[in-house]
Order: C-alpha cells, then structure tokens, then sequence
C-alpha cells in the first residue's frame, strides 16, 4: 500500500458514507462468450488481488442503477442486461479486511452486504478499461481465475450457477449469437454455458417447443456435412419469455 | 396511532440502530398449500396495514439466519426451508413511510433496501400466531389479499413468479404431499402453483425423465377412473436436484 494516498482515495475513504448507504455494495460478474468460450471480467486493485468490478449504492440511487452505474465507472462497459442473482451477507465474507490499514476507522471497515449481478456479452464488442483504483480490466477464463479478494470466487460460483439454472428458464442468445445462425451454433453455445455436451435432437427438440425460433429458408453452405438451415430469433416471443419465463415447457 | 408508545416499542425506535444494521431488512412470503389451493401468510400492524412478515438484520447476523429469525419471532414459524430470490432497492419503494410520525427522527425513517425470502409450506402442518407488534397472523387467499403496506404487493407478485420459475429448475413437493401420493396428486400441485392445466401426458413424461420418483408396487384404489400407481420421492435425487437444479434437463 502506499504511504501517501492519492486526493482522490483519501476523500472516498473520509467522505464516502456522505455520498453512499452504510453497509451496501454491489458486485458484477460479467461473462464474456466468444468463439465458444466462456470467460470472466476481472479487476485487479492497484498493489492488491483480483477482485469482481464492485462498487456502492448512493443514498438516492436505485440497486440496478448503482451495478450499472458501477460498472460503467470501473470498467468502460455500457448498455449491459445486469440480472441480479442473490445477496451476500455473510458475516465473515469480507476475510483478511480488518487487517486493511487503509479502511481502518472508515466507513469501509464495517461490514458489506453485497447485491450480485450478471450479464453475458459478446466479449469482442466490448472494449473494457480499468478505472483509477485497479492496475488491470481483464478477461480471464472461467476454469482458471486467479486468486481473488474476500468472497469473490463463491459470488463467482454463484453466479455462474444462476447463469445455468436461468437456461431453463429464460432464453440466451440473442445479444451473443450473429443475426441469424444454425441450430449447431446455438447448440454449441448452450454446451458452452453449461459446460457439457447436449444430446443433438434432444436439443434441437427442445428449442422449437420453446417457439423463440424463426427458421430462414436459407441454409449455411460450405460445411462438410449436410448444409444446415438459418434461424433467427423471434424477438417478440424471446423478449416475452425473457420477463416471464418458458410459459409452454409442460 | 397510539399517543403513548409502550416501553419495548419506543426502545425499538430508539436503540434499534444499535443492534441492526441501518438501511437493511428481511421479508418473508410464505406460501401455504392445502387442498388445492395456494395461500400466502400476512401480519397486520397494530392498528394499520397488512404487511409480509419482515424484519432486520442484526449487525453478526447472516441473511439467512435475520430472515429465519425473523419469521420465528414474528409468526412462530420454525424449521422453513426460506430461499432467497430477490433484493428490492428502489428508492421510492416505501411510499408514505415520510408521514409516519412514529418513525421521524429514528433510524426507521431512513431509506430500506429489502431482501425478499420465500418459502411453501402445507400449511395445515403450521401454528402462526401474530407477536406483540401485529393484530393479526392469517393465511390470505393469493388472489385476494388485502391492501398492503409500501412495496409488499410487489414482493408478493415477485416471490410467485419466483415460485414458478423455480418448478422448472428444482423439485417441488416433498413437504407439500404425503409420503406416497399419485401422479395426478402431484400434477394437482404443480397446476395450483402455476394457476393454469398442464396436459396430463407430457407431465407424466416430464416428471418421470427427472428420476426424483419412484413407482411403488401398490395402487390407489376407490376412484371412478383406473387405480393410479403410487409414487414417492427419491430422496437422494431430489436432494440434488434442489442444490444444482435438474442436471438432465436435455
């Protein structure tokens, strides 16, 4: 740490409790998919660990505009579906944090209760850059993070389970698949997120019961195998079953 | 309101900061089924609104033990499995809460994000009873509850689209239908959940391709119609499944 802070981080340490709500932060886990790989968005503090992009709740700021704006600050990233997964409030989350010298007698050394939240992008429209606290904006992929501050790695765990579970129960796709695709591609996304390999017709099945599909009358050449058909998404339908869920799986 | 506060009340208002974390509580929706039909359990202040049962969240406490703590002080209600599904933070959710005389110039009358806990009980197996601060502890038809205080129908509607969503992924039932119950029993329950019919086929198919039942030798007999086997859960399975979702989803 270093032994003189910067203006900037002595007033957020000494003010801050004037500006956010006591006890509340938020944490984003941002997934990146491209090329059928699934990775993780990461800070690193300056001379510090890896950590999620988190931030603070301002008193007159809404939980979702407080992760959006959050991540906006910290990471350069806009314009994301931030789906909030659950709250961490453990008491004995924030491991090691007492020992911070830096927080010690500021509002940062009382106990956080934090608000988690995801969003999946294509990792290659976006163009993330670190904030003035953290030394690194990267992505790193979900099998190999690096050691990370407090908790981070069960919000991680967390949120990834939300991500898989949220599969069956809403749509995926359409802000990380081209415009239109095949039923292979969308597959391989699917086997992506939920890490394993999904029988073809089982799938294939299921997705047009779902009636989120438009098939095109065009089909992909080039491949080896039988050229397969384009779909695309009906956006009215996906949106729909985006607010409420599958309403036809039975 | 009373002119006159009585002592634990006013203590309440006045060191309430000392043991609770500010800007924080916990409410509970629970929900009871019995015979068909699906029921959500509500206080009603003293001499005012009804209100989920809620509380706060002492400063070594969990979430999850302020929630279940909580619903035992304030209903008598023990041993609920309570799941988390959402934190409400809008910062206009508590309308009216400013002209509450009672809580001007006390820790109350800040601004409180609130962390919504459900869980579905067969609830003729449970005694509630109001605490000192309620009139009342009853069990309200989901379709036609009362007025209620700030944000609550909004927690409500959000806990049952939860509740729903969650049959997709997890089992439901366990604690819900005897020991052995058949498989229109359990399609029974699976409709008054989802307020709609599901076809009597593609539920069977469905719920037996999830492997948490198993088919016992014997029937129900008595009915008009042909003997419907019995079933009981697969404990083991369905353990699982409520920690990781189906895993045999495709």
């Amino acid at each position: 740490m270093p032994t003189r802070l910067p203006p900037l981080r002595q007033d957020f340490l000494k003010n801050g409790a004037h500006v956010y709500l006591r006890h509340l932060s938020v944490d984003c886990v941002i997934f990146g998919f491209h090329e059928n790989q699934l990775k993780v968005l990461l800070l690193k503090w300056q001379n510090g660990p890896w950590c999620l992009p988190g931030g603070f709740v301002k008193k007159h700021e809404s939980l979702q505009e407080s992760a959006t704006r959050t991540l906006r600050e910290r990471t350069a990233l806009k314009d994301l579906f931030l789906q909030q997964f659950f709250a961490f409030g453990d008491p004995s989350r924030e491991k090691g944090k007492s020992k911070n010298e830096e927080f010690k007698n500021t509002w940062l050394a009382d106990r956080f209760i934090t608000i988690g939240y995801y969003a999946l992008v294509e990792h290659s429209k976006v163009k993330p850059r670190p904030d003035v606290l953290s030394d690194e904006c990267a992505w790193w992929d979900i099998d190999s993070v690096p050691s990370m501050v407090y908790d981070h790695h069960q919000i991680l765990e967390k949120a990834i389970d939300a991500l898989r579970i949220d599969l069956y129960s809403h749509p995926v796709g359409y802000n990380l698949l081209p415009r239109k695709f095949t039923m292979p591609e969308l597959q391989r996304l699917y086997e992506t997120i939920l890490g394993k390999g999904i029988d073809r017709r089982n799938f294939q099945k299921k997705m047009l019961s779902l009636k989120i599909l438009e098939r095109l009358k065009e089909r992909k050449t080039g491949g080896a195998h039988k050229a397969p058909y384009f779909y695309r998404f009906n956006l009215t339908q996906y949106k729909r079953a985006l607010t409420v869920g599958w309403a036809g799986w039975f």
